[in-house]
């Protein structure tokens, strides 16, 4: 029996009789020949069917394959350099296993809602396939760099007691007799898993119920969660420069094909190097009013202020020293500038906007204690975080990385919506 | 300047001046000496202070001292093969950064209750540590078994549209102007994946709102979910036996000194070698039978029924055809027993239940159509998964593995809320 292969595994069987399933992605011909190109996940080849090659039924039944029909063929390989992929299918059998009606996603234009409607049979486009396999080796590529340095991986909760911010970008469920929030960030936890690890992350589904329609939003999107014990904002901005870097080379050593059917400048990845540009937030600011004379010093950054300082670089830069007033109460002040904070948010370039946001923690307990007061936070909400400034505080820090937004960037894809498989945004909820 | 390392790293610095970071474990000493346990989370070291070696101030803080306090100390490291770890470090210098307060852990017997209440703490302790080690090692295991073997990622979405199999089990929440629900299985959606890359899998957390206070049970864990095209029950089956040696033989490689921590019997571990059992579900009646007489042949299986068949093997045993009956609507059936189920649950050995459940899926489309009439399930929620039925519709399976019951499994644990950071069950969802 001829061996089963995918066919990305083609060129290792040149010239033997192999069996390759898949669905029909194209096919032209005419008289006594079918030339049938087949995807199956791994790659296209082309599949020549000879009329004296197959039986009568069989070839007559190929006649009636459509885009998207499922077939099993069984031939030789063969090279050939003029055909997509490079080898070149001889059918000698052919099993025809279903006969698709025809296929609502044609190359022709469609509206973007149609697609998403039709988001389970989008993932085959060839595009859509590029995008999510670029996606794959992002999240592995950032797991692996943190497990190379002894990072722990610690997953941190979905479902959290208490709205501990307000309540009113969270989505909110019956939790038995009581009320459960979906978690916006692990970030807390980690603090409580640093204490105990000391490197540590976390990687998981976080929740926004921001009305917000942006092509940078989604209600539910991943996260990777670094943070590590007796750490400081530079040592923190190291690591996460350290980490871009590994998921940039990983992308261009691994996915180079993808990148091209994206059409992705991939001059623009190759600048991606070390070290990246690290402005304090007084200098962004200039940068910002050079072109945006209404920016109000002090304030947080908006989508186009962001794009006006990453247009400056070439690669990603860090912003730090935020005014303290405009980030969270966790958040360690500046010995130098008290009413700043030791923050960093990373800007990635081309206008793809803020990837990273992080820095380090609050460590005194009467400094934290007086801040929870500040921002009229419930306390007792908070004695669990409280307790790792109790029993061992130690300097610490970390940082949060979209893994959308990311994708998008390295991708060069404007809308996030196309980032993840299946996206779930304020309007969309299906399939 | 000192190098800064970790507990782990001191073998490689021996006779050399360094910096270590980390807590007080436990302290020992009179007179002009103070023995010092200290854990940064890569391990534990002896640090020994003698009065001559540090300043008068530092050696009398030093007496404070109190367990979980955070020290920074600079000496030499020497080995000791006496001392815990294998090396001792001589303290030159010692800075103390913070006195912890009476720790709430200490070596005496706690109620599990107060324990759990204090988990983002008891994480510290050794076995909770060993645990949350080893759970990182299976996690990383099975997403590397199936990256290896060429599947890709792909992320299930965990806002549902509707509650397709009826809304008992399912957390509901108010998405806009709609309810959403939160994912039970990623299965339907990997099913529409690999119809578009082939072999596919998705690793996340999964949510029930079952009124289940057993100790299998949490409202929220996490599963890893391949599927395959062109892939049958028996393919199915060696897919999840591959995966298990994988990550046992993983474990058993990296995680030998965790697995002592535990006492874990690894002789018990070991004994997991290919091939497993693969029994017929009326041949597991039989054992069941034998043993529990009162149990009903068509019935599916209860914890104890699983642990009677378990008990028969030193492997983890995999039942097949399961009564269609007590299976999801979506199970293809046999075609030599029609009210058989192409299906198999695998059972981990010591009686940990069951671990993996999966098969091959219906894929005819007038076949699921009917089931789901059968079902009274509503069609339109479904219409987007029975398009994979009408454009190009292959044969196909997969499989669901529960991390936490493994991990327990592997290490030996017998309630499963030691076997994720922060456990959510009916009565718990803090801290």
């Amino acid at each position: 029996m001829a061996n089963n292969i995918t066919i990305s595994q083609a060129a290792q069987y040149l010239g033997q009789e192999v069996t390759i399933s898949g669905w029909v992605y194209n096919k032209t011909g005419k008289g006594k020949l079918h030339f049938i190109m087949v995807r199956d996940g791994t790659g296209v080849i082309q599949v020549v069917i000879f009329k004296g090659n197959v039986t009568e039924e069989a070839f007559e039944k190929c006649a009636a394959l459509t885009q998207e029909s499922s077939i099993r063929i069984t031939g030789v390989i063969s090279e050939d350099l003029r055909a997509k992929g490079g080898h070149e299918l001889q059918a000698k059998e052919v099993e025809v296993l279903n006969i698709a009606p025809e296929y609502p996603i044609s190359p022709k234009e469609h509206g973007i809602e149609f697609l998403m409607d039709n988001r389970h049979l989008w993932l085959r486009s060839s595009k859509q396939h590029a995008i999510l396999k670029i996606r794959h080796e992002i999240i592995k590529a950032s797991r692996d760099y943190f497990d190379n340095l002894g990072f722990t991986l610690v997953d941190a909760p979905i479902f959290t007691p208490s709205a501990c911010e307000g309540t009113s970008n969270l989505f909110e469920t019956d939790y038995f007799d009581t009320k459960a929030y979906l978690t916006q960030s692990g970030q807390l936890y980690m603090e409580a898993a640093a204490m105990a690890f000391g490197k540590v992350y976390c990687f998981g589904p976080t929740f926004r119920a921001e009305k917000s329609k942006t092509r940078r939003h989604l209600t539910e999107f991943w996260m990777i969660e670094p943070e590590v014990a007796f750490f400081d904002l530079q040592q923190d901005m190291d690591l996460a420069e350290g980490m871009i870097i590994y998921i940039v080379d990983r992308v261009l050593e691994k996915r180079r094909q993808e990148l091209e059917i994206l059409e992705r400048d991939v001059s623009k990845l190759e600048a991606v190097k070390t070290p990246f540009p690290r402005i304090h937030y007084d200098e962004a600011v200039k940068l910002i009013k050079a072109e945006n004379p209404e920016f109000i010093d002090g304030d947080d950054l908006g989508g186009t202020d962001e794009t006006i300082v990453s247009s400056h670089f070439d690669r990603p830069v860090m912003i730090t020293h935020y005014p303290a007033a405009v980030k969270a109460f966790y958040m360690k002040r500046s010995a130098q500038q008290p009413d700043r904070a030791l923050c960093v948010d990373v800007l990635a370039p081309e206008g793809y906007g803020e990837i990273i946001g992080g820095g380090q923690r609050e460590d005194d307990l009467e400094i934290l204690l007086s801040r929870i007061r500040e921002h009229n936070l419930p306390q007792e909400a908070f004695n669990w975080y409280l307790d790792l400034r109790k029993y061992g505080t130690v300097p610490h820090a970390g940082f949060g990385m979209g893994i959308e937004r990311t994708v998008a960037w390295i991708c060069g894809r404007p809308h996030i919506r196309e980032t993840i498989p299946f996206p779930r945004t304020m309007y969309r909820l299906t399939p």
